[in-house]
């Protein structure tokens, strides 16, 4: 049987997330709906990251196997075709029997966005986290530098889970972009990035694989450091700490987006 | 009775419209049940332009008077504090006993979004209509031209409207943006658009006042044209028949946005 590999990008907000669920309509759920009406059986879909309900993906990836040959152009067609205009196939190719979008992965990028101005434009609200009051991006970046390497990241895994271990490799942890700390609340909505900066604070991690919740933990912390609450060194103790407890809150989903997902040469990556 | 004048951004797509309505949520309503909230008791509110279902906002203007006074900044707090995200006051400052949003206004601009790719990114669905198939954005460039000056436009008017004259003055008529008629359906999400050029075309008109779904019936004959359906002079021809039935199909509500009204100098511009 073929199996293939699929890029996609959502909209995650009108979702419960990626996973298919009892209740509610999952992105896995509705690209599975979509697959088993193009192959007319079930299909299992497997993804590389389970994005939580509202977190958002530019360029997640799925696999699955079908009974019928399709090429990978009129796949894309296809599916498209069938799922919500909040959900869209990039690209699709063929993957070997033994590729898992998960277990092959070599690296993944998530990308967390914070308004950080004193009204959030209408246009940001389902895209960023409102932070309002100050933040110091200068001392978040010297903070989020302390993550690069491979540590144990207890600190930042939602309570509850559960994993062989806790340890993984983060290789870039940096604020990107830093518009003015504004206090106007003007915005010029959509296709307005070019001509004005916002007060968007970017912030972008890869690392070889992260815990439940580990991305919106860090930010979370974060922001306790760009508030002025914590100092920069505060960073590398919560990581030394391995408890959950000192952390940061977790920031809300809506600012999270899986960026993507990098494999062996073999593999190109996609995203 | 004091009297205020407030400029607003909203996202239209999950409101009836401008206008309040016996069935649906339209943002006059929301709003007039925060300003009741505030006042305690019924406030009318009058805006400058009632836009349609679909239809966003970055600088609409609206009026309207308290029994108890407050100071500007309070009342943009309250009401934002009793607004939904998708829905802000960007400001607000005393008007005249005179001042009427519409009747008042010198000058509106309108903006309509276009995505010319293969496949619509899942950030953009909201706020731009999806073409597919490319579009010759010098060529409505010229036709966009064809429109500056005072002319009869009831070629661009709804069916079944009623005004004293479909006779408008047009100060600007232009595409300003046009990204690379892309054939890849790859996109970077928001925030994305400082790095890759996207294939968004942009038309943007500004007139001293506008008929019912002008903008609309404008911008799809406009993509009669980028699609090569019909030459630029065909523009010229359908204004001078000011028949609706010569003009193309009215595009749909998601790309367009009320960009700002201007007033006279005592009225110094908002948005």
């Amino acid at each position: 049987m073929p199996g293939y590999r699929i890029t996609l990008a959502y909209d995650g907000t009108d979702y419960v997330g990626w996973q298919r669920q009892a209740n509610g309509v999952s992105i896995q759920g509705l690209i599975e709906d979509a697959l088993r009406a193009l192959d007319e059986r079930d299909v299992t879909l497997h993804g590389a990251g389970r994005t939580d309900a509202g977190v958002h993906a530019l360029g997640q990836v799925a696999s699955f196997t079908l009974h019928r040959a399709l090429p990978c152009d009129a796949l894309v067609r296809a599916l498209n075709a069938r799922l919500p205009a909040a959900i869209r196939v990039l690209s699709a190719d063929e993957a070997p029997a033994d590729f898992h979008p998960r277990f092959s992965a070599r690296e993944k990028t998530y990308r967390y966005r914070i308004w950080n101005g004193d009204a959030i434009s209408p246009f940001e609200c389902r895209y960023a986290w409102h932070v309002s009051g100050a933040l110091d991006a200068g001392a978040m970046q010297a903070a989020a530098a302390l993550l690069v390497g491979r540590h144990d990241f207890a600190a930042f895994q939602s309570t509850g889970s559960d994993v062989a271990t806790t340890e993984r490799e983060i290789v870039a942890s940096a604020i990107v972009t830093a518009g003015p700390p504004s206090r106007t609340i003007r915005f010029g909505g959509p296709g307005a990035a070019e001509r004005a900066p916002e007060p968007l604070i970017i912030y972008e991690v890869t690392g070889t694989g992260f815990l439940r919740h580990m991305v919106r933990a860090i930010v979370g912390t974060l922001v306790e450091v760009g508030r002025g609450r914590q100092p920069i060194e505060w960073m590398g103790r919560v990581l030394a700490s391995r408890d959950r407890a000192i952390a940061g809150p977790t920031a809300p989903p809506e600012g999270l987006f899986l960026v993507g997902v990098t494999y062996g040469e073999s593999l190109a990556a996609n995203p």
